[in-house]
């Protein structure tokens, strides 16, 4: 049994797993462990800073396998050269998220590379598609960093339904086990998008102790919002907020987010020696619902091993015989 | 192949598949109809209405099959011995929804029906399962009516895990077709409960004005907060809220809900007089996030049917050919 989908075709990789694009934990380093174990691994081009684009993407330029660059889009709007270092790797794909792709549709495709967009909601998949988009994501708001309000289970068939067999359509949100690709599957996406997954993997490059945090921390213990953005000034356009990990900083100020903004000169002073001293009691760390899911810091590449055997093994009906086709009931006997 | 799950052995039905015991809605045609089908169904016992729980309940005490009765336990808590009216129709099941089960759990035992628990976190579970509950439903704020924050796919498999093989556990929440049958199945439930979708059924005592609108509206169309409990003077216990249509009245309100409680006796007799005249711009429309995947008003037969056969093919991995078996890919060749 193979994990083949549109998505597999389209991307050239054996495996319909795809490494989301974190700011400043896709490097390449990361990203080419995804893409050799089979999966697609996207780097994190994240708010633009050009030398780490330069050097992480010339890293990937060599890569004899598939790989992407991904871009906030609002954020690449202001340095639009960016993307020009990015296609100048050879990407397989780039993909935009958050903000109108239009702009940066015809490069990325004279280029040579697909267009990938991340949606939340119909408005922004239309857009996408009228945009040329050769593969949607369909976030759900369990995602880890920025995203919106309609869950993964409302977002997905949504989307699907509206792509109508046009383009692949990715999930995001709240996944990170074999279980969650072969319930996509079934939902009828053609694969999934992982974040905080890899995050807690050796080769991410995030700090250890987020990492830790990520999995130690129980189902339930991540919150979306604005309180992270508000204390780094960090100003995002609607409908994005951001989800991570619960923590002091976060219960302190869950609901009086007027209230920092009023002494937001002190606040962001605390947060930005926070993330210089990596005191997570203040400074974010930024991961979605599937945090209950995550137990431990495995390298990249077994974490893709272990997600398509066990998503495989489900959808082969066998997954602690709860439930399974007919013939194998028989076979068991 | 068959969907056969511990679920299915434990209530003795064909189908995994549950309807949720919607207050006024699932009457004991309802509850006749998708039992008859092969799925489960659970009479509505809501916060109470003696009159109507001796007269429905009475239909079901001569049913040749499965069958459930529900109720809201806290409201159960005010009239304990609407239990008895219950018992008395000899359920198979007693489904027992917000609140603590304790104290409930041992008369429905020893009528010999068994004990569903509803739970939206781990620790209403772990209460659950102390208390002896046969069946976890595990639902999430996807849900139509009362529920609490937890998304679908974050709480089913938090549920799985803690259930550990002990007890089925079924999911609940933003469910209306085949493909979330099977991405539940694979996610590691035992099956799934709907509501709206059997909302929106010819045997829902429900009015049609309502089931019109549950049609019409898409994805994203509902809203959870507490303005309708609010509107109806209706106090329900942390960490709940209702999910309901977005209409007239909760676009007026939301974020205004400290406003609405200053003005509550005009707003809730014009609310009580929307629901007697069935103007549903005002009265709410319980329903939950699936809304986008319903279309139709069929038989509650047809829709297990539905279910049943999409579940089926998806899991055989036929579905649009996106992803199969390699054993299927060979054989189509």
């Amino acid at each position: 049994m193979a994990l083949r989908t549109l998505l597999t075709e389209r991307l050239g990789v054996c495996h319909p797993i795809l490494l989301a694009p974190m700011d400043g934990v896709a490097d390449a380093n990361l990203v080419r462990a995804v893409s050799r174990a089979g999966g697609f691994g996207i780097l994190g081009g994240g708010y633009g800073n050009r030398a780490w684009l330069v050097q992480e993407s010339a890293k990937l330029g060599g890569l004899q396998m598939p790989f992407g660059i991904g871009f906030i889009t609002w954020s690449l709007a202001k340095q639009p050269d960016l993307l020009d270092i990015a296609l100048a790797a050879k990407p397989t794909a780039v993909m935009l998220s958050f903000g109108d792709p239009r702009r940066f549709a015809s490069a990325i495709k004279q280029a040579g590379a697909l267009l990938i967009c991340q949606v939340q909601d119909e408005a922004m998949a239309e857009q996408a598609l009228a945009a040329g988009a050769d593969i949607l994501i369909a976030q759900g708001t369990e995602a880890g960093g920025h995203g919106a309000s309609r869950t993964t289970l409302d977002i997905v068939p949504a989307i699907v339904d509206l792509a109508a067999g046009r383009v692949p359509v990715v999930a995001a949100g709240g996944l990170a086990d074999g279980r969650g690709l072969a319930a996509m599957l079934s939902l009828g996406a053609d694969g999934v998008l992982l974040g905080t997954r890899f995050y807690a993997s050796q080769e991410a490059a995030g700090a250890d102790e987020a990492k830790r945090r990520i999995c130690a921390a129980r189902a339930g213990e991540t919150v979306r919002g604005i309180i992270f953005d508000l204390s780094r000034n960090n100003v995002w356009p609607a409908p994005f907020t951001g989800r991570c990990l619960i923590n002091d900083h976060a219960r302190r100020w869950l609901g009086r987010e007027v209230e920092l903004l009023q002494q937001v000169e002190r606040v962001s002073a605390d947060y930005v020696k926070a993330r210089t001293d990596g005191n997570f009691d203040v400074a974010a760390v930024i991961a979605g619902e599937a945090v209950g899911l995550i137990h431990d810091i495995p390298a990249a590449g077994e974490i893709v091993q272990r997600i398509v055997s066990e998503a495989e093994r489900i959808l082969q009906g066998q997954r602690n015989s709860s439930w399974r086709p007919a013939e194998l009931n028989e076979t068991a006997r």
